[in-house]
């Protein structure tokens, strides 16, 4: 990021900077990335980064030079690398490199989607901070995204009610038909307070925010006692450039004994294989579906990002490294 | 409470209604106030009841006529009957009626102040959703009253930094100098983000908040990661007659991974007995202090409930039931 966005970003914000690697260390590899995320939490990070710092974000590489035997070359590696097509990495820095797990037949690119931060992220923050019971009543909004999706099935997967919101057509069409949600509305076309009235008749148990804002101001009306809201977002603001204005909510906080946890996955770091290994068991068993929206090219990704927080995609966004001088 | 309230309550939307009591059936027991309790909720959820609808509160009474043994004529007994001289009540009804505790040397009044309801908010709010430990910042505001003050002397208890926010200098001198509060401000007269930058350098850990409004957002942001809020009130939104707008924050809440628990004491109520002893204990070790403002005369609550939100009152608002007619 070469300029802090304003807004929006701009293509003209974003320079690739070509620096020289130095040799391999004792412990270290090198990597060249094959598949690199594009998360909407890229952009609010990059509002409290200083101009010239890299992108964030994780990928999965190939290992092609090493000085590590427990991560020998031609293996796969997942980490926090951001926006470079070559990396120095070692065990245990703070990019957190972990060898791709077994992906249960998805892409390699599966590993940074659904059975990766995104995966990880809907399943830890619908599991820990909203606490699902069988029968309770589940909203999620971003829900044809990578989290969205799989916060959804793995609510279905729970017993719950599943109520999503999508910007379009298609993606409804997929969440409702693959993917088992109960009610999937497009939010741009309807009145989201009367699509509640309809669909949770008894009101929301449990909620999923990607988006915040009036969305979420909106949801909270319908919100039963003792609710539980995992603020997993807030995509509706990242490109704000001043805070939006919104009702007052904290009222409905207190007299329906609502919870509300911020929730960011790299605190559950040290819990993902068994994660993984039981959402490999779900996509085994055909209760996860996958989808990905994949764009060629890595000078492709400011492009990505914008689209991604235009709501272009459907599932996980993710960039394929694939222009020749890599 | 005649007719609803629309903003502050006038004093004519009240009535005063006099029934005839039934005779006591078989495990009833009829009890004359002695003390009545006068909380900021009250206002909040006479906003949600319909004309005509008795005003709801807790208040200690002396048994005097009894049909059992358990709650025997003259003993005193604490329960939700609501803004009533005289009510017939019986053992596991829904005002939940339980013999007054040991006093711990206090007076009867503080089974509904610092030994009663709003010490169990602040003991139960406190701990259960700030979960404060020693050497943590905590912040409390309308810390002179009832709760605030009980919230910030149990936060110094636990080892905490205390630090508080009342309305008038002499409640700041008592919550200074006799609470042990560390940092006290006179909200009225302070810049609020100033003094937190001044009194909380190292950032707020838990927030006890009573207040909301632009109280509250001035607040988060000062917030440590893993801040915990307790939302146990919205003082500023009550005589609110439509939501105020406030700068949407969720965006700190995901990334300081904020939780927020609205809070209600009910849900604890079988915990009580055991907080009451536990806060006896630190009454008789002098690291609890108490204070009242008293307001003579069944007749004058709805002035005094006013004068409650009006910040009045240091400590706990009571009215005694004196007139003669009771």
């Amino acid at each position: 990021m070469a300029k802090r966005f304003q807004g929006v970003p701009k293509l003209s914000d974003y320079a690739i900077k070509e620096e020289q690697l130095p040799p391999l260390k004792d412990g270290e590899f090198l990597c060249k990335a094959e598949y690199l995320s594009v998360d909407p939490y890229q952009r609010a990070y990059a509002g409290r980064m200083a101009d010239g710092t890299p992108m964030i974000g994780s990928q999965v590489a190939e290992i092609i030079e090493s000085k590590d035997k427990d991560f020998p070359v031609g293996k796969r590696v997942v980490g926090n690398f951001g926006w470079r097509t070559h990396t120095i990495s070692k065990s245990g820095d703070s990019s957190e490199p972990y060898l791709m797990p077994d992906m249960a037949g998805l892409p390699n690119s599966a590993s940074i989607g659904l059975l990766g931060m995104p995966g990880m992220t809907a399943y830890f923050g619908l599991l820990e901070c909203c606490q699902p019971k069988a029968g309770e009543t589940v909203v999620v909004n971003g829900a044809a995204g990578a989290v969205g999706s799989v916060v959804g099935q793995i609510a279905k997967i729970m017993g719950c009610r599943v109520i999503g919101y999508a910007g379009e057509d298609s993606k409804i069409e997929w969440l409702k038909n693959e993917c088992g949600f109960d009610h999937v509305f497009n939010y741009k076309k309807c009145d989201l307070d009367k699509t509640l009235k309809e669909a949770a008749p008894n009101g929301v148990d449990c909620f999923f925010d990607n988006v915040g804002g009036m969305f979420a101001v909106t949801v909270y009306q319908h919100l039963n006692h003792f609710a539980r809201i995992c603020q997993c977002g807030v995509i509706s603001s990242y490109n704000n450039t001043k805070p939006a204005m919104v009702p007052e909510t904290l009222g409905i906080f207190v007299f329906k004994e609502v919870t509300l946890k911020g929730f960011y996955v790299s605190r559950t770091f040290k819990q993902w294989p068994e994660a993984i290994k039981e959402m490999g068991q779900w996509i085994k068993e055909g209760k996860l579906k996958f989808k990905e929206t994949v764009v060629e090219g890595f000078d492709n990704m400011p492009q990505a990002l914008n689209d991604l927080l235009d709501g272009k995609n459907t599932g996980k966004m993710i960039v394929k490294a694939s222009v020749s001088k890599l």
